[in-house]
């Protein structure tokens, strides 16, 4: 979904892609809301700041939305008692403002003609502006700045007149990267765009449906992984059980290569690969790629750990914790005073001398955005006493912006989008600094190599080749924003 | 405004009738929000639930919406930072339900096509189930279950081009009572139903025009008052001034009368009259109706301070302090356990044993709704030693329900819908029993008495002649009311 | 108790005396807690800003301290819940400051050598510091900064072996004002101070007996008056039942005759005087000492209405409700902005123009501490139209601090220690005005007049005569007073 | 420090010892306590529950206490604002009951007759009980059920006159556990028991001495590490500089040894050793004891992970990330309702089954408590496909309580202490159960195996020989504990 503000990360900069959101569904199951709770605490990951459920009591709707960790809010008893039903839908999202972000906050929400339907979505709609436009000028309303409104519009204004028809009608005029779940008094639908951008997987516990972003969020309540909704799929889930729709003209998948980098959590398997065997063969292309005579391997932690791991394997190095990650990071953490701000406080990494010290250490981290963060990954590394660094970075350089619901910096605050590979090498103060060729990331994931006429990944961030078209920023560049709306509107 | 819920009243229970809302408007004068701050909490007493604030800047629109008292809410120095600009309309209402109760809280913000517009409505809309089914066919979503959401959806439909022309085709569909504030990115308007059943005045503070329910907020800020808003008129304002539009076809003006017995603060003037001596007049034609031998007139305080003072000047008796009124009652006072609860536990208000021993003692209420806090305190002033009660009652007896904003119980919870005055005396257990009759208090509010062919006012709710359509209700006994929808929705 | 800030009140400026606490207390009843709430909640006009409740279960003592009104914190059923026991004592007082400030929230507990120890007060003990230095000297530490937990300390150090006689032993080092309750886990004392400057009576329930500063603690839960605790008497509850002490050397009684004028709640009657009827009688005794040609009498409501009431029905003037108070203010209403600071803004009061204007007024208002809020008051209620206001006020002018647990202004700040009556009414603009004179005030409570020989009362704050030593005051300048420790300490 | 309540740690199950308190010092820097702050968000890991400081700005004390992570309380401005000064001493702890837990939040101060004092405390007063006694006797009030309170009025009661001096006095008095840190308005004063059970060090940051428990905390805030503070040492600081006392009979060290298999930071150094080198050392002298064919080396993370990367090693095995954690466990995770509660949620740890599936799986853990994590643990790995599971314990089995600061369940909850390694291997269903000797614990450590006469350790977890005596425990059986009293006394 595209969102309203721009909120640094909190704590100290965290240097990553950002804003990925996570999705749960669950019909025909006592108690749904609460483990559509547990769902999306397995999917906290892909978005920490706020969280909202919708269930479906059999003749009610009942919606809670609150900013914070899944933890901290929907585990109060009374939230869970609201949510009444053996269906429900959830949503985390990655960024939100102030009070009244809660507008912004899924699932989304509205009592339609045909009555209730609720919308979770992770992904972008790279058209969604041009279509609101269109809509508000028939008379539509938004009551919110995001993209899933719009969808939930034209569910609304379809002139078919059953669901499905209605539900088809509405994504087909989409545009971008959408995996949604819907909910109404009678359905759940699991949806992916016909690139399949975004994950989105169908589980089985003892005869409920579910559907989730990650595998993940079926391990934790023990239910059965079933298969991966296809791309361009439509899944709908009555009482009487599933039916599948492919509503879309069919097209080469397009999987997000990054949720394979960083985006997913290394346990879940998504698309068909686990993500944490993924990384390591990332690590050990790295270190075939990128070989240098080193002591010691050393993550950072913890999103390098994997390809760390891959990487001292194939390198016959010995892996080592070098840098040692505070996990208690408060989510409002600010640097107190300017005397302060100036100290370089370590707040989420230390590097352990003992380990360091008169060491040729090899740093693996899966990428870099500004390279603000590894220079000072890198300083404290030297400052422990680390004779050589070397830096290995499990993907190609990020060279450009993602328009699919990630994000990411401006191209021109993207390191590699204004440096060439030595001149980050001295950015950062690393002896050496070697990237992932695109054709080994495309190896690690099992393909031969990237197909350069019909790439089998979207890698847009990598190759600014953009498998969708861009309406609302190609198409006029008065458009505004829906994500420069101000948040409190 | 319609509610979706009947929250009980906090504290012990308040037998009036309740749902009014407040509705404030200011234009061209710094720190408009904070202003507007000042003007709710002068309206406090019409809705104390929750409360919201659009302001507009010159370039955004900036919404706040807090549940709380205005007091605890908006005097936050960041809320008001945030509400920038020296635009703004407000809102204070009645009640709401839980977090996700927020949804309902007003002003209503929606981006049209033409941009932004915020409305805040004091009043209900009679038609507005039907419209919203209307609108629903035709593809429109509500993300509330409020009729002003509706509103919203009319002028953005509506096929007019010049967002007048299209807010006047907007409340010309409307059907009851609606005294309405409006804001756009050029304009601010006013608006009041062709019967002005709810109050709206307009004010001045050093050139910036004010839009408030009541005159007790332009005193608060020593703004000044012109005028009230004329039954039926549209006042749009702009940079240029005001301009007076009248959209709807004339007709007699019919004002809540119950405005008068209790709904406006007694310092406020509403439609040419004040409050304060309309309540007094009616507390001389109730001693005048029914006249008692007493020792002591004692008001059940606040509401019944006024008339009792009126009714103390008339029968020449002296106005005594009988029973005192605990101004500390949490908005969340419970009974706290089940043994307590049989106790008969006096949290708001305690007879003064002293004033009241052995005497004879008119007790003058300003209604009676189902009775039972009448009952309590006709016995704690017994329990005080009084030798005979005589309660006299500032209003006829209440016997059919408000369908114009105003939270009433249904018909057959109204104590004197199933009573006679007989009856009613022997239930809350007093000596004598007197009510104003209906052409007493429109003596009290100036007239000869009730035109019966054409009232001056409405008194619906003592009469059950509705002066508007009541299409929700008579439509069809299908129609689901907004009012029972569940708040979590 | 001496408390440690100064607090403005809150909402604009409250120009009376505060700082008195409330206490409460009840022995051998089931949801003893609860009820403990109940009382505190009627004694919430003795201290608005925290409150504290320890209860002993027969093995065990719970204790809760909040900030905030008793019905925003105790009626939470955790808390309750937590507060097991049929034995409970309770305090609520007037102010704090932020989070740390619940170090001087009362009751205050201590594990002694012969178990537990809570005490709840209302006074201050001047010399308190003097006591603490000593203890200090000899090894005590001190965990707060209120005189309460010296009390503690000497019955802790007391010589004596039965704790009825260490109480005695301790509270015989006491100098100053102080009406004490405190629990063991065997019995409840409830004691005062020789001179009785303080009030506390003595309730039963049912066979449980109370100790409550005023009888309206009494009423609210139904419970019967039995007798005020006499001054330098010491009341000992246990299962046995009751027994009285009287430790001091005797005197004569000294009540504080400001109860009587504001501090007491109108419906309380404290040392055999009803305080509603002394407040009529102080209207009457001050309209025949100052009478005036008018047309109406308006009190500054609320705590000017019952004098107001008196001295209209002395004069035969209509009394009339020309103010009307906004109780709305929340706690913590700040003025909002520097440009609205300045706007005269009415949060509190407004003036009922059609009431008023014209007339040829008699303000009623009960003190005049500062005059900065009489001087608004006036300038509104000339805003509104009188043609003349005559100011009379229901006691002396208040000429001196007082040291006996009301936090009053430095000397200098009070407006009669530094003017004439003259100069007064010419500083809040009146055309005339008028105080209650001492021997008026004593009339008014039943004396004959004041015996400038023995005085009848404590009226050191209008004479300065102090009717008991000040220790910490005059002992030593280089004393540092417990009232200057920051608050954070 | 000894704690009221024996809180489940939160979430699932942690089968760890806990109960570890870290404490911090800062003499003579500007924004003492945003240092302090820092320095205790790098100790987090040594409590979780709440955190004080006190800071003194040259004439007055402040004290903040909070529940919660230092992250999200003494992160705000305003807390910050209030700690005032160049000199500040904080404390983090491990559990807290309810709003009252406050009262036992670390440091503790109190205003002695010649100032005031702060003193935070790591570890445990194994005869506070009976020195509390003792001055209960003598009068003195205990305001918590905190050993360190004992140790103020041991301070406080001291008949010496200076302060160094009455210190010295306090600590000589005591038995069992301290790392303390003191602050007065003149000195900061660091000091250990003779044993130097529990860790502290002496920092440097530009000229401003410190006091951590861990050398982390140094790092944070780029400090120098100076040197251990010596077993039996008191350092005391003053604008002067540092002086060394050592007050107490010299005897032969025994550090904690558990310090080094779980309670410290990977990241620090403490007595010299480096804690995450030592659990490698650990995990390869595991390896060689209890060698075991297989295909893969999985810690259980994250406190099993360095042992496990040195068993890997040693073994010549892969490590492998096969069971994730869920780092956003909220403290408050609580299982939500009765039919979820059988599900067998996962919400902590996740195996990862591709890494698995099919392979003999080597599990390293640092510590078998109850054993039921390990349970859940290996069905979960056992579920995901692995072919054998064996498991390895980075320590010998646990059999004893701990009194010297860690929360230990009873001794028959301990499962080493009634099971043998056979019945427990069957308890936790694994192939094989291996765990550490206690001499390869010592040679990990860098000694050549226990010495049995004089132990280099404190290891009475592991073998019941306390090397202090426990006169609470063994003085009288009628001795209350501390930690038995309620609360919220």
């Amino acid at each position: 979904m595209a969102t309203d503000d721009n909120l640094p990360p909190s704590g100290e900069a965290d240097d990553h892609f950002h804003d990925e959101c996570g999705v749960f569904g669950i019909f025909g199951r006592q108690d749904a809301a609460a483990i559509a709770t547990l769902g999306l605490h397995a999917l906290q990951h892909r978005g920490q700041e706020a969280a909202g459920i919708v269930s479906f009591d059999g003749s009610q709707f009942h919606v809670e939305r609150h900013i914070g960790l899944i933890g901290d809010t929907f585990t109060k008893p009374a939230v869970l008692e609201r949510l009444k039903g053996a269906r429900a839908i959830g949503h985390t999202r990655y960024s939100t403002t102030g009070g009244s972000g809660l507008r912004n906050v899924q699932p989304f929400f509205a009592e339609l003609a045909e009555g209730g339907l609720a919308i979770a979505h992770n992904g972008n709609i790279t058209n969604a502006m041009t279509v609101q436009r269109r809509l508000q000028k028939d008379g539509a309303i938004f009551s919110s700045t995001s993209d899933t409104e719009t969808i939930l519009h034209l569910v609304a204004t379809s002139k078919e007149t059953h669901l499905n028809a209605r539900f088809i009608d509405a994504v087909r005029q989409l545009e971008g990267a959408f995996s949604l779940v819907a909910l109404t008094s009678k359905k759940m639908i699991g949806c992916r765009d016909p690139l399949g951008i975004r994950p989105l997987v169908l589980g089985d516990l003892d005869g409920a449906y579910i559907f989730a972003s990650e595998t993940c969020a079926l391990d934790i309540i023990g239910a059965r992984f079933v298969r991966d909704v296809a791309p361009g799929e439509m899944i709908v889930v009555t009482e009487e059980g599933i039916e599948s729709f492919f509503p879309f003209e069919p097209q080469r998948p397009r999987f997000c290569i990054f949720e394979y980098i960083y985006f997913a959590r290394p346990d879940s398997s998504v698309e068909g690969r686990n993500v944490y065997e993924v990384r390591k063969r990332i690590g050990a292309e790295l270190a075939r790629e990128n070989p240098v005579e080193a002591d010691i391997v050393v993550p950072v932690p913890d999103s390098g750990t994997p390809a760390a791991i891959g990487f001292a394997q194939a390198a016959g190095l010995p892996f080592e914790l070098g840098i040692i990650r505070n996990h208690y990071v408060g989510r409002t953490f600010i640097q107190p005073t300017d005397s302060i701000r100036h100290m370089g406080v370590r707040l989420k990494h230390n590097a352990n001398r003992r380990s360091i010290e008169g060491k040729r250490v090899v740093l693996v981290d899966d990428s870099i955005v500004r390279g603000t963060t590894s220079q000072k990954i890198v300083q404290m590394v030297r400052d422990a006493g680390a004779k050589e660094v070397h830096m290995r970075i499990a993907s190609p350089p990020t060279r450009a912006s993602c328009f699919y619901g990630v994000d990411t910096p401006s191209t021109a605050k993207l390191l590699a989008s204004r440096m060439s590979i030595e001149e980050m090498a001295e950015f950062i103060r690393v002896d050496s600094l070697g990237f992932l060729s695109i054709d080994g990331l495309y190896r690690a994931v099992g393909e031969a190599g990237r197909n350069g006429d019909a790439p089998q990944f979207c890698d847009a961030c990598f190759t600014a080749e953009y498998p969708t078209q861009l309406t609302d920023r190609h198409g006029s560049d008065n458009v505004r924003q829906l994500s420069l709306l101000a948040g409190g509107q």
